[in-house]
């Protein structure tokens, strides 16, 4: 088992989480009634699973969602009051202490506690009032991939519980074999890729977590200088380094953030931007110099899950071409300890 | 005017507004008294101000600050429910559309709201229960300095005020002159840097939000590719991208998270790193390729205003010495309207 036999299983493992999560997605609805707010903590990828937990359960489900600073919590034993607050921690290993500190806090602060984790018997999990099992399988390789969906439709299937809904999820699964078919494209896309050493990655609203997702997949494999940005943040500063020839990358999707996206995208191909975009938005096709389709009937909120394994079959096949192995990222462990 | 005038201006700009915002800055403290947590809306510049009040309002103040996500709020039209927040918005201009509609909400949810901004009569400040009009004067360079530094300042203020502490601020001043004589050692370290094209940016604690604003100043005004991450973040994946002379930036202060930052930076040495690094923590002038230091005495919680004036001048000599304009920074307007 390798890193593309991890982002192949992706149908199989949503499929598994969505099948088993039913129940503790409906407990953390009713335990998120009594809140004014959540508050989450996570590292990596799980603070990309944070994100869209952010636009998801504050657009669908009017639930105001903040990212916590770990540190305040851990190094500088400073945590602030959590009145109020539902506080979920999201890890993989469920072992980084800055995050466990963040549930022990919430904890003795007597408020209600989540834990979305791929180890049940972690110490997160020691802390947590509900435990859901994002239940993707061991992953082997450095570079989470399926935990990374897993947790996604974790916070969908939550957002369906908290709305009293639950028929659009079946549907993920599907949507995700479709992308699963893009793999030969993003092949052929990154001849043009392979001497890149650094690039923008671009996305808003539900995407920006798969913009910044996309990033640390890159950074963490190819080597490449990936920088995420909101496509708002990039036109307050960042938009000056674009220049002839310099790599764009960008997620969108069909909703109320595509027009500015677009926008945005066009400024940069007047620049000369070399434009990638993943999406299901058919007026890039013209602006893009690759575009990488998803399914036309994927719902916005849905999105960033087919989008992203599109950019991790990008990603792998970006370090298969430029001679790296994707299953030996250099300079990483499995499992980060952060205190 | 130009760009370097204002970064000279700091220790005027900030005596000023110390001595101006006592008052507001209380009426905000006692409406915060009210709340549960905060909610803080800025883009560029402004959401690095919004940072450092996560970690100040947090740790000193007991007050969880969450960053809002303004899509939400404006392209969107979804916004969540804002029960028992303190809603703040920071705009140096107090025009950009998506923060005002931030603010707007905050109001029409009868939630106490407060405008952080230079322009008091903007459309930001009409929907705000109090207006900080941070006193930094007309900047007309495009790249942000004293505004953000009054930001901070202000920000320092209020944490003050919701203390009932207050005599600490007055050596601010003093110390972002100590800060501006380190002008002549940037200019050199420079030489070193003139041809960079990438690098990564790193802090944890009070100065992430160093890190992040000293990235953005580099993007905007040389054109290098920055990008800022938390020391803990970076160990998380990107630390993969560190190579024998990949340029890394720094800024660290003595306190709790300084073990940390000093671990990550040997390790980014081993590999072979040229490294940066803008601090008070002496164990790092071996180990820094070069090492700018602001004084010993420099409270943490404090450090990040001289230390940002540092990484400011750094960036306007590297500017120069790339052959670039810092007073016409391409492809960006001094107001960004975003929505």
């Amino acid at each position: 088992m390798g890193l593309l036999d991890e982002i192949r299983e992706q149908p199989a493992v949503i499929d598994r989480t969505i099948a088993r999560n039913g129940e503790p997605a409906r407990r953390v609805a009713e335990l998120s009634a009594g809140c004014t707010h959540a508050v989450i903590a996570g590292r990596g990828t799980s603070d990309n699973a944070g994100r869209y937990a952010q636009y998801v359960w504050g657009s669908r489900n009017g639930l105001s969602v903040g990212l916590t600073t770990p540190s305040l919590f851990s190094v500088y034993d400073r945590p602030p009051r959590l009145d109020g607050a539902l506080v979920v921690g999201i890890s993989q290993s469920g072992e980084s202490p800055d995050i466990v500190s963040v549930l022990e806090e919430g904890r003795a602060q007597r408020r209600p506690t989540v834990a979305i984790t791929n180890e049940p018997e972690s110490p997160l999990a020691d802390f947590a009032d509900v435990v859901i099992d994002i239940e993707a399988g061991e992953e082997r390789a450095v570079a989470a991939t399926k935990t990374y969906t897993a947790q996604l439709t974790v916070i969908a299937l939550i957002s369906e519980a908290m709305a009293g809904e639950g028929d659009v999820l079946h549907r993920l699964p599907g949507w995700v074999t479709s992308a699963l078919e893009q793999e030969q494209k993003t092949e052929e896309r990154t001849h043009g890729l392979s001497e890149i050493e650094h690039c923008a990655v671009l996305g808003r609203g539900f995407n920006q977590s798969t913009a910044f997702e996309w990033a640390l997949k890159l950074q963490e494999l190819t080597h490449v200088i990936a920088q995420p940005f909101s496509t708002a943040d990039f036109l307050h500063g960042p938009v000056a380094v674009v220049e002839p020839g310099y790599p764009v990358l960008a997620v969108t999707a069909l909703g109320p953030a595509a027009d500015d996206v677009v926008d945005v995208l066009r400024r940069c191909a007047e620049a000369g931007a070399s434009l990638t975009v993943i999406g299901n938005d058919t007026r890039l096709q013209d602006v893009a110099t690759s575009y990488l389709a998803f399914g036309p009937d994927v719902d916005e909120w849905l999105s960033p899950i087919p989008a992203i394994v599109i950019a991790q079959l990008l990603s792998y096949h970006l370090t298969l071409a430029k001679g790296l192995d994707p299953d030996a990222p250099r300079g990483l462990r499995k499992i980060t300890r952060t205190t």
